[in-house]
Parts: structure tokens; C-alpha cells; sequence
């Protein structure tokens, strides 16, 4: 009678080693919806990455089938797809569900805010993945990191800016946080999604677009209907790509394979960050040599006044929402002592290199 | 007769979540040997949370068991200890083995060589992992990041460093690549392991030494015993940590318990560079105002000195060794397509925030 209580779970295990029980008829089966293009580069890439690492490490007892945007469900309906059991995992930025908090948004990216290292490091060791964590739980929905882009560029402009005055008038598209910024200084911005942005630059319906970095943006084509390429990217110094777990699909598996789905998101991390540093450096190359793109820095004046607006709207969001408040005391009190940190190590260390 | 067939690996794992067999006798028994003494912070708590990543997500299949420095084998001889199957697993810095090869350095720190997020960029996407573990593949190792330091600090001085002149007779325990280049500058190097640097330091042994940043450095106390702590660690801007493991030990394993150990790693080398950036920015606020440190940068023309010569001298290794060669071309290739990169992402958005 003993023998009886081995659970499925552990006899699907068996079969995977073994050879007689169909593994498929036992194993979990998981699906993971994502906000991007199957197959994206870099992040289509991370998600693909994620899934196999859960499938492999559990030999199959998690078995993760990846969708990509509109494949099971759009894009920007990952959050409810995972919250309601649709599906059971997703892969997304958390600043697209700023209608469920406007604090969301402080996990993906804060204009003027974390590098990636310094995000993780809020994360995992500041406080910051506790955070994420209360604000999903009503969902149903357990947040982790899966992913980061780094510092993205600030942008493809067919309008040089050499002033703060270049900023008025100026139509750009730019969303979350950094497009509020971006309209506070004058700028009007539009939403668009990915795949309608080169046409809008093309026929000059937006003067200017942001979109990742280069490996990204070439791969679009950018550099065909814009003529400067803008950096750094003010408004996503290192935006987060959240793994979203459907909490009763996390809570049904057993503590090993909790551990593996975690673990998995976390090795996902710093895969992606890797990727994105490599590939942006070898796209930066062809743009730059093989396209000639003109790549310019935004003006000291137009990164302080963009500084300076982007403090002013997180504060003024913090004041009106004590969810925000919440996140935001934190993000502006890690940051405080972070940044020192980073300018007498990674910000000193670069200035050295380059001398 | 089929039954018969079920491995002990899959009996093992039946035990784990089922109640009738002890899974202590079925699983796999690992030891991981460490250079640092145990639960040591940042560098001990990394190789706890690896072996315990490994244990819990192979549900115990896998049992590894951390040994600190001098509990089975002192610290210099981890390599050695892994290769020869003493354990299965090490946890170290590869420039400790420049008597293997001296090519081994260069996947621990470069002097003015790669930041944690470049390293990992290299050893992932840009060949480096394949260079590592062929050079590790003679001695049965292959070996994997697990961690990064993060860009260290310049060492605790009780001279004050204004020009090239005052490196002139320095005494300094600074090991590896970094004292080659300081013994070039006009300094002597003395090779103390870390439980001596205090009393070297307090007895005027030696005028000043590097350890690693705040978190580990004021565990250890050298303000009490310092007058100026210098940045940045222009020797050491990005250390990796890294996972031996021994090839028989790891080829036995069944694919996914060898997913398993690598993506731990991967995890692993997420986690420390975590860690070490959290926690050096709390020392770092400690140090200034509790102790009231005095943290100072190294002068351009110091820092434009060690660069000029660190370049001279892994030039001229490469020149000896043909194993050096090959690794040397890799990194200054890379190096100087990464470095534009970062000159543009991560240099120019924290000169901004700092702006």
C-alpha cells in the first residue's frame, strides 16, 4: 500500500529516466506568454532561454511552451492572461500594467534611475523584489526578474537637438514614464507599437522614436528613416523583464521544481544582460561602420532639465498614491546611497579606461 | 525485466518525493572546496547558495556540501583538489592558478580590463566560456563563472598617492596581474593572505594593500589601520568568481542534474554581483560616517601610468605564450568594441545622473 502513495509527480519522474510510462501524460504543462514576437532577438530569445532551462532542469516534469505575442494572447494581456490561468507564466515589462498600479512601472524602468546592476542589486538585496512581490499578490501573480536590456539609447531623431528649445514641439514616440517626462518638456508623444514605428518616421508623422539599443533597433531598420542616433537612454537606464507566475500553478508544484522556476528566472537575468552587452557592441559596429549612422550625445542641458522633470513626476506620483509612495521612498533611498557607490567603482573605473 | 532497467539515478528520485527508500544512500554526494573561509561575506555566502541551489532544485539527487578553505584542502589547492577528484566542485579565482597557465588570469581580472557586465557579455556571447574550458580541459576541469566582485577599490594607503612619483618604494600586498604592474610603476609587492593584511598593515609591514571593496574591507577593519582608501580598482574592475567542476564527476550526471549544476552557476554569478553592490554601497556609508574614512580617487596621471603599463605587460605575455595569445586577442578584441558600447550606455547615462 505504501508503494501506492509515490505521487505522479514522482512516478512522471521515473519515466523520464526510465523507459516505460509516456513522460508527456505526466509531466506539468506550462504555458509562457509573452509580450514580444516569438523569437525576438534578445528578449523573444530570453523567453525562449527560460523555458528551456525549466524544461531541462526538470527533465521534463515542467514542460514550458512559449507563445509569442498574439499567438494564445496580445501582447499587452499577458498580466490577465497569467492572473486568470490562462496561462500559466509570462514574460513582460512591468510598465505595461500601470492601469492595475501606477507603481508597476517602477520595476521596469525609472527615468534617471537604476543601471541593471544596480536594479538586481535593489532587488534581491534592497528590498525591491518584496515589494514587487505585495503589489502582484492581489493578482495572483508572483513577479520575479527574468531579464534586463542595460542602458537603451535615447533614441532615433530627424531633429538635432542641441537645446532644451529643440525639445518644444517635438513629436516623439515615447511611452511610460519617460514619454510624461518627455511631454512635461514640451514634447507632444504618440504610442505606437513596435511594428508601426518605422513607417511613422518614414513619413514623418513622428520626428523622433525610442525603441531598445542597437542590436534591437538594427534589426528594425531604423537607421534608414532617421538621421541621429541619441544617446544615453535617460528614460531606461536598465529596464527589467519580469517572469509573472500564476501563484496556484507555482503553489501546486513540488518544492523542487519551485526551486528550478526560480532559479531559472534569475540565470535568465543574467543571460539576457550578457546578450544585450555583446550584441549592442557588435550592432553598434555595422551601424556606425557600415551605415554610417551619426551617434551624438544629448546636450548636458537637455540630460539636467530631463533630469530635473523626472524627479518632480515620480515625486508628484508618490504624493497621490501611497502604493507609489511606498516603492518610491525605497528606489529614491537605495539610489541615493547606490549612486555613490557607483561613482567611486563603475563610473570611476570607466572615466580611467577611456583616459 | 524492463522494471530492472529504472536506474538507481531514477530509484533516487523516486525516494525524494515518495517515503520508502533513504535518499541519502541513493544521491549523488558532492563536495565543493572553496578558497575562502566558510560563510566568508559575499565570496562563502556565494558557494553556500550554490550548493544550496543545486541541492533543493535536484530535490536532494545531487547533495553538495561546501567546504571552507583548510577544512579538506587549504585554498591554494582547489584547483588541484577538483582535478584529481578529491571533490567534484571548486569554488575560486582563476588567477590563483598562473602556475597551471598563466593564461588562467585573464578569466579572473584584467587590469583595465572588463567591468561584471562586459566579463559576462565576453564569457557568454563573446567566445570566452569556450577559451576558459579549453584551457581548464587538460587538467579534467571545466570550469563556469558562479560570481563577480563587481569593480573593486584601490587598496587602504597610509601614503598619499598625488603623482606617478609617490608609487616610487611603495610597499604594497597587491597579487596578480595588478602587482606585476605596481613592481613596474617602482613599487615592491608583498603576497600576504588575507588573515594577515591587519597586523602587515598596523606594524608598518607594508604601506598599503587591496583587498577586495567596503562590504569585505570593513569586515576585515583596515580603517583602523589606513589613512586613505583609494578608488577605483583599476586591477581588479570586475572579478569572477568561478565554479571547477570535474569532468567525470559531472559527465556521470544525467542531463537534466547537469542543467541543473550549470544553471546554478549562472544563477550564482547573478546573486554575488547582487550581493557585493547592495552591500558595498551600506559599507561604503558606514566607513564615511561612522568611521569618518577618508576616500579619495587616484590622480588621471596615476591612473593614465598603470593603464599605459598594464597594457605593456599583457602585450608582452601574449608575445611569450602562445596560450596567453590566444586568450589575450580575445579580450582586447572584444574590449575595444565593448568599451565604445559602454562609453555610450552605461559611462554617459551615469555621468548624466551624476550631473
Amino acid at each position: 500500500m505504501k508503494k501506492a502513495g509515490v505521487s505522479t509527480v514522482a512516478a512522471s519522474t521515473v519515466a523520464l529516466t526510465g523507459t516505460e510510462i509516456s513522460k508527456a501524460d505526466m509531466a506539468f504543462k506550462w504555458k509562457l506568454v509573452t509580450a514580444w514576437p516569438k523569437n525576438f532577438p534578445g528578449l523573444g530569445h530570453g523567453a525562449n532561454l527560460l523555458a528551456q532551462m525549466i524544461t531541462e532542469m526538470s527533465g521534463g516534469r515542467i514542460n514550458v511552451k512559449v507563445y509569442g505575442a498574439s499567438e494564445l494572447v496580445p501582447a499587452f494581456e499577458v498580466f490577465d492572461a497569467v492572473a486568470n490561468g490562462t496561462a500559466e507564466m509570462g514574460h513582460s515589462g512591468s510598465y505595461y500594467w500601470k492601469g492595475k498600479s501606477e507603481a508597476a512601472q517602477f520595476f521596469s524602468a525609472v527615468p534617471f534611475g537604476f543601471t541593471a546592476q544596480e536594479m538586481n542589486a535593489w532587488l534581491y538585496y534592497g528590498g525591491g523584489l518584496e515589494l514587487w512581490q505585495e503589489l502582484y499578490k492581489p493578482f495572483g501573480l508572483i513577479p520575479v526578474p527574468a531579464g534586463n536590456s542595460g542602458v537603451q539609447m535615447a533614441g532615433w531623431f530627424n531633429r538635432e537637438i542641441k537645446s532644451v528649445a529643440d525639445l518644444d514641439g517635438l513629436k516623439m514616440r515615447i511611452p511610460g514614464l519617460g514619454g510624461e517626462v518627455l511631454r512635461r518638456a514640451g514634447g507632444t508623444t504618440v504610442n505606437l507599437p513596435g511594428g508601426e514605428i518605422f513607417t511613422a518616421l518614414q513619413s514623418h508623422n513622428i520626428d523622433a522614436t525610442e525603441w531598445v539599443g542597437p542590436y534591437n533597433d538594427l534589426a528594425f531598420g531604423l537607421h534608414k528613416v532617421a538621421k541621429f542616433y541619441y544617446y544615453p537612454g535617460w528614460h531606461e537606464p536598465g529596464s527589467t523583464i519580469e517572469a509573472v507566475i500564476n501563484r496556484k500553478a507555482f503553489d501546486a508544484l513540488p518544492k523542487d521544481l519551485q526551486q528550478i522556476v526560480m532559479t531559472a528566472c534569475k540565470a535568465a537575468n543574467m543571460d539576457m544582460i550578457s546578450e544585450y552587452t555583446a550584441r549592442n557592441n557588435q550592432a553598434l559596429d555595422t551601424l556606425i561602420n557600415k551605415h554610417n549612422v551619426s551617434v551624438l550625445p544629448l546636450p548636458d542641458d537637455v540630460l539636467k532639465k530631463l533630469k530635473q522633470i523626472s524627479g518632480e513626476l515620480i515625486a508628484e506620483m508618490a504624493a497621490k498614491d501611497p502604493a507609489v509612495k511606498k516603492v518610491y521612498e525605497s528606489v529614491v533611498g537605495f539610489r541615493s546611497q547606490v549612486s555613490r557607490w557607483t561613482e567611486i567603482s563603475e563610473l570611476a573605473f570607466l572615466k580611467a579606461r577611456a583616459l
